[in-house]
């Protein structure tokens, strides 16, 4: 697929990130204010045009984090804060929400409103009328103070299902108001693309182009990108897009609103959000600018995408899923032989971008199936004159098969696989032995020991070094005092920690007599790797990914400091 | 939305699950011909047509599950084997690959061939006639050897952009030569649902019923669900989708497909596959039989979907993600009040299904409506008087979510859940109780003791007993030491074997510290049941699991004979 399939477009599409308010509402994800100083920083870096940061009436934890985000100078985005029309019976000036949204003091104000005439009369139970008049009113106050107001239609795919006309007439009273973004909010994430196509098309062609109401500017931007017209970049109005995963839809959703003429798209970068999530934007961006034909963020940073998302999430405290499209860790991993074999020949036959335009890589499993072409590849990483037909290839496919054969698996072990390599090639020293260990977990827990307690013997350029430590399980007091012993020697381990650790049984029907495979994920703040270790003993398994993880981090160092050297 | 915006369908749609073929090759999946047999029983539970559940051709291994499967007997599904056209240059007879699909023995197999020129001519390096025979000559020889064959046309929409007439080719090819289903793939996912829609368009109005090639039986299924006209259940030829989720699609694609004539899908339950993984059965059949109103599932299984998918995830020993769209522990959950306030007032407000229609539970009302009647279900196994509205499920529901939040999980151990029962009931007296243990793991292993060694003090009826035992790790060590100290008082143990032993790291983040999830197989030759234990110490978390296996065999054979007795 290429952007000529769909009509190139040079029209630009307007991000704005809700990673800060919808996403804080799912399950399992809070930021402190500081979390979210260093969010807005990270999405500022990617160069989405809004960020909207929070609810002020709400939540006084977001009070103080727009008081902070004041002296933040951004190079991209805009901030917005986010609230409701203003309650029933009220005038806004004495709605002490509105009140907090002007004092959060951010260029856009973010306001939702009922486009759904069962929650208008069932949910705030008030009249149909007044909801009209809720939203004006909401809107044309912070208008007119000088807030540009991005206006959510809350429901409003459901509601035009229900009711069409009143929809429509919710979304024209925002519009009148001087509403600059018109966005349609599938809230409830149970649409499929058929009926956002219908819908997006309807509006446009009934509300902004038909001449019963015209809109106060032009509205050039719901025109197919076929037409091949560029439309201005901040145009008065547009019409956005947020939508929500409950049926997996979100994605196409998001996408197909774009075909139908949406310039305004919302989201959260890695997905958070209530239940399934919202339209993941390191998900969609991707869709957009490179199929669709429409940039979506400055140039050079779609590049950055993968790194940016891992840091969101590593600020959330969660892991970017592996197999997230675009930017996730197996998104472009070929296991089967048969596969990786044709992308050798033909790079875009089993790929649907190249994964550098996303900042991602292109990775072959080593497994049964994976060949020798794949094998040269990865080993190239550490000696680039290693091919298909080099020595060293055929002697690591028939290690891999032997290990593999025993229950070890590289394919989420890329540092134990260098590590192999350089074994093979002679470029391996080890850097210390471990002579003894006694790991014991007992019950009751003593008085004065945790439940698993650990003691280790290390040795290093002939000094030997003892250590102990205690622990939640035996692999966390193993870890301890290994890494208490070696620091002695290799001080540079403070900066490192285990981020992952996986337990898998490879023959279950053995049971507790069974091998284990424990993978382990380490990081040092810059970098991130991931190593393995096969025994029928877990304490054993996990000893072998640690020592590997912790020569994998000092080899690594070493050759930095040569090469800054040289 | 509801089934009537669509036109409501009495067709049904037939499910092909690929998770044992197309998932295995998903990054960290891999399954023992135990774990295949066991996925083949729960999808069969679920009522999925066809099972593809390997390649017998290239992997030893399928060959032994399919000698295995022959000796199963299913209630819904058929089994499909997996493989490749013949080799160029060949005569399908002198293939020993499809020789191989022969020897599987199943009702159906699915061949997949090219339809994309450039894999044809780049990749395959065969003219482009040669290619149309590959696909020709392996279908008929299948069929004519009394196989249904299901052809898949791999790349199709990436070909049918690249040369349409080609790949409408390639799948008329396989229609005539005997095929009785056209599966269209979109291999590398990165197709959008308006090229799906138009392809599956044009494909069954040129093809089929253009006339030039008319197929062999009447082709009646693509009419568009609104003519209201019922497609029967087995009709002659079907066409099918085939989708992979690398742009995020795969759940669009294939509900579009659907709605522009596709009648067989293809998917995998929990969504496993290479690099962002295949369409996610789990996530589809919901849309597809509530919103599109084609039942993919006989009566009363779309039900079962939310603790199927769980178990089958559970033998991947990978968790179901909780925002999986409709099965995700996530997916009907509320956090902000405003959502939970609205579903008090009006259920559909803020949900765009009906959560027990499949099986999940509305997340704040765990202890209400939705847990009670599946929690009453279960416990009726212990005492058949009990109701959604007994005292007993309102504690269990309590309970269970206490345990829940601490990481524990019952889908997968429901002896455990069956002691909690008992334990609510007050039908439960503990049978022996661990004074204490220790498990010492030790490197280099003496002389006289293997690598782990543990003992273990226990009461029964006041007289205690201990023993020592020694095995390859400490969770096989400290299972010896307790059998043999219980042995003792019950030597009916003797019986009984751990047949799988399963760990999983909950919560990744705090690494070896983390808190990790056991769960454990046991069987005494006659029956098989399964046992849960969450622990921040894997010993600890083993030890829970295995006092509850013991106990489960223990109480069963006391009731056994005292039912004997009566």
């Amino acid at each position: 697929m290429n952007v000529d399939e769909y009509g190139a477009g040079t029209a630009s599409i307007e991000i704005l990130d809700t990673t800060l308010r919808d996403g804080a509402q799912g399950e399992g994800i809070s930021f402190s204010v500081q979390d979210k100083l260093a969010v807005v920083q990270a999405l500022d870096e990617l160069g989405v045009a809004w960020i909207e940061a929070g609810n002020p009436g709400s939540n006084p934890k977001d009070m103080e984090f727009f008081r902070l985000a004041g002296s933040l100078s951004l190079e991209n985005a805009s901030l917005c804060a986010f609230g409701s029309t203003r309650k029933k019976d009220a005038l806004p000036a004495e709605d002490p929400h509105l009140q907090s949204l002007l004092a959060a003091e951010t260029g856009g104000v973010v306001i939702f409103g009922k486009s759904w005439d069962l929650h208008v009369t069932e949910v705030l139970r008030v009249s149909l009328e007044e909801n009209l008049d809720m939203i004006a009113e909401t809107v044309s106050f912070l208008a007119e103070r000088g807030r540009k107001v991005i206006y959510d239609a809350e429901h409003f795919f459901d509601g035009f299902r229900a009711n069409r006309d009143y929809a429509l007439a919710t979304v024209k009273a925002a519009l009148e108001a001087g509403a600059s973004r018109l966005v349609l909010c599938d809230t409830n994430g149970g649409s499929f693309p058929d009926a956002i196509a219908a819908a997006v098309r309807e509006l446009t062609g009934t509300i902004l182009t038909g001449g019963k109401s015209p809109p106060r500017g032009a509205y050039d931007c719901a025109a197919p990108p076929s037409t091949g017209a560029a439309a201005p970049v901040t145009p008065p109005i547009l019409i956005g897009i947020h939508a929500h995963n409950d049926a997996g839809m979100a994605a196409a959703n998001t996408v197909t609103a774009v075909q139908a003429g949406c310039r305004h798209v919302q989201g959260t970068l890695v997905g958070f959000g209530e239940r399934c999530g919202n339209t993941a934007l390191a998900a969609v961006i991707p869709s957009i600018s490179l199929k669709l034909g429409f940039p979506c963020l400055p140039e050079g940073r779609l590049e950055r995408l993968s790194e940016l998302t891992r840091k969101v999430a590593e600020i959330a405290n969660v892991s970017v899923p592996d197999d997230m499209p675009y930017v996730g860790g197996h998104a472009f991993s070929h296991k089967a032989g048969m596969h990786a074999d044709a992308i050798l020949k033909v790079r875009h036959s089993f790929e649907h971008i190249d994964p550098a335009k996303v900042g991602n890589d292109r990775r072959f499993l080593m497994s049964e199936v994976g060949g020798r072409s794949a094998i040269a590849e990865r080993a190239r990483k550490i000696d680039p004159g290693i091919t298909r037909d080099h020595p060293v290839t055929a002697a690591l496919a028939k290690r891999l098969k032997a290990l593999e054969a025993e229950g070890w698996q590289f394919e989420g072990a890329d540092a134990s696989f260098e590590l192999m390599v350089r074994r093979e090639l002679g470029r391996y020293r080890s850097l210390f032995r471990i002579e003894a260990y006694r790991v014991v977990s007992e019950h009751p827990t003593s008085e004065v020991l945790a439940c698993s307690h650990a003691w280790v013997k290390v040795w290093v350029d002939g000094k030997a070094e003892i250590a102990a430590a205690e622990g939640d399980g035996p692999v966390n007091a193993l870890d301890g005092a290994l890494r208490r012993a070696l620091k002695y020697f290799y001080p540079e381990l403070e900066q490192m920690r285990l981020s992952d650790f996986k337990v898998r049984v490879i023959d279950g029907n053995a049971a507790t007599a069974a091998k284990v495979r424990v993978l382990i994920e380490s990081t040092d703040g810059q970098n991130t790797w991931n190593t393995v270790g096969v025994s029928e003993d877990i304490i054993d398994a996990s000893r072998a990914a640690l020592v590997d993880s912790l020569e994998y981090k000092l080899i690594g160092d070493i050759e930095r400091r040569f090469k800054a050297y040289l």
